[in-house]
């Protein structure tokens, strides 16, 4: 029935890993168990590039996902590290600088086998944040400040459109002059050639499987198309439809 | 008396251009009208290319700075670019976003040209903004979103340090998860041999003459460097021991 190029695609793309009052990955429990169990993963392979301190992040997703039964180990630790990737049973990409994450990817060559892993051999793919940036065709609408300068912004191209993770309404109050975020997608959505974006508030992530991206959590996303307004989705909306809609550009 | 390499450097870079609840560049008629004035500007020449919109933001500038008594000419209008500017009496690069301005300084190939234009033949060089952001070593500390990719984050390096506009502190009752301010700063800082931040709130600016860097406005300004915690420094201090401290390295 699947019409997608991909259809063992596998992604869980969350805005974010910490939601306010819980703890890192807290409110994502549930989706994160069924999303691994449905693999019967048992072992998940972390790239910790977005922070410094590889070591440490490992550790703290391991205290995470330890309790929830599944293994964890950090990239870094491997030194064939297209090896590591291309026997992982699940890959697990956090959140953190995306500059520095994409410079980690293209330095260690993995782009092209971390895409064939997920796409070809439909292993589970789980990104927050900066993680769900390279999930997308480009990091062009991250948050992040641009600390090291990767030799592309181009990404996994897991998907082929972009999201804006953390997505933060405009606060009517604010007396502060810099451009809110709505303006800044909006500034890259004026670029010819650009991917429509999906902006997903905290709390909100994508779950997609084949050719269908489900929209999950309590929020509606937003869908920021060339110089349309903004459209508003509800939980449970598909955005499958921009599969077809891209390829058939 | 100057220790300085470019005792004819003049620079007003303004941490941004509007300020509630003033219009365009309202808040610092003052300091433009004294900065222009000194070098008995008559004419500026104006850069559009943080915006898509040359001509009308080139208007824009018109109509603001037009009143004071300054003819305004926009670079985009030039055939010949370089020599644009090399016989401007004044140069003026507005804010928007900073990846398609220095995109746009690449592709048209202008940075050395204003760059031996202010340092070496000691023109009035204005910023706002993202004006600011390229005068400054590096568009590393830059706030926008990566709508372009530019051939290089390396800028104009009027100044030998970085600056980030718009400095915002972090609001201790917000429950948003993304990076604050001061955290991405810092995670910059981490980042080996990167030179110091100097974080410029709104309606602050600094005055560069020669190897003295002063600082204007009613608000203190914030020095990141390194690991330490970033230190505040009051209206009036000069920064120029950082050009001493970023020579001697």
């Amino acid at each position: 029935m699947s019409s997608s190029p991909y259809p063992a695609r596998q992604l869980l793309l969350l805005s974010n890993s910490t939601l306010h009052p819980g703890g890192y990955l807290e409110y994502a429990q549930g989706y994160i168990k069924d999303f691994l169990g449905r693999s019967a993963v048992k072992k998940v392979l972390f790239v910790p590039f977005a922070l410094r301190d590889h070591q440490g992040y490992t550790d703290k997703v391991k205290a995470a996902l330890g309790p929830w039964g599944f293994q964890v180990e950090g990239l870094h630790d491997f030194a064939d590290k297209c090896q590591a990737v291309n026997s992982a049973q699940a890959i697990f990409i956090g959140g953190g600088n995306t500059f520095q994450l994409l410079k980690g990817l293209y330095d260690f060559q993995v782009l092209e086998a971390i895409r064939s892993r997920v796409l070809d051999h439909g292993i589970p793919y789980m990104g927050s944040s900066a993680g769900t940036n390279v999930s997308t065709k480009s990091i062009h609408t991250t948050n992040d400040m641009p600390i090291v300068f990767p030799p592309s912004f181009e990404a996994l191209n897991l998907v082929p459109f972009n999201i804006n993770p953390h997505y933060l309404d405009t606060d009517p109050n604010s007396t502060h002059k810099g451009e809110t975020r709505e303006e800044r997608i909006r500034q890259y959505q004026q670029v010819p050639g650009v991917p429509p974006v999906v902006a997903l508030r905290e709390g909100s992530l994508l779950e997609v499987t084949g050719d269908h991206a489900i929209l999950k959590g309590q929020l509606e996303a937003l869908l920021f198309r060339g110089d349309a307004e903004p459209r508003s989705y509800p939980t449970g909306t598909d955005f499958g439809f921009l599969f077809q809609e891209l390829k058939a550009q």
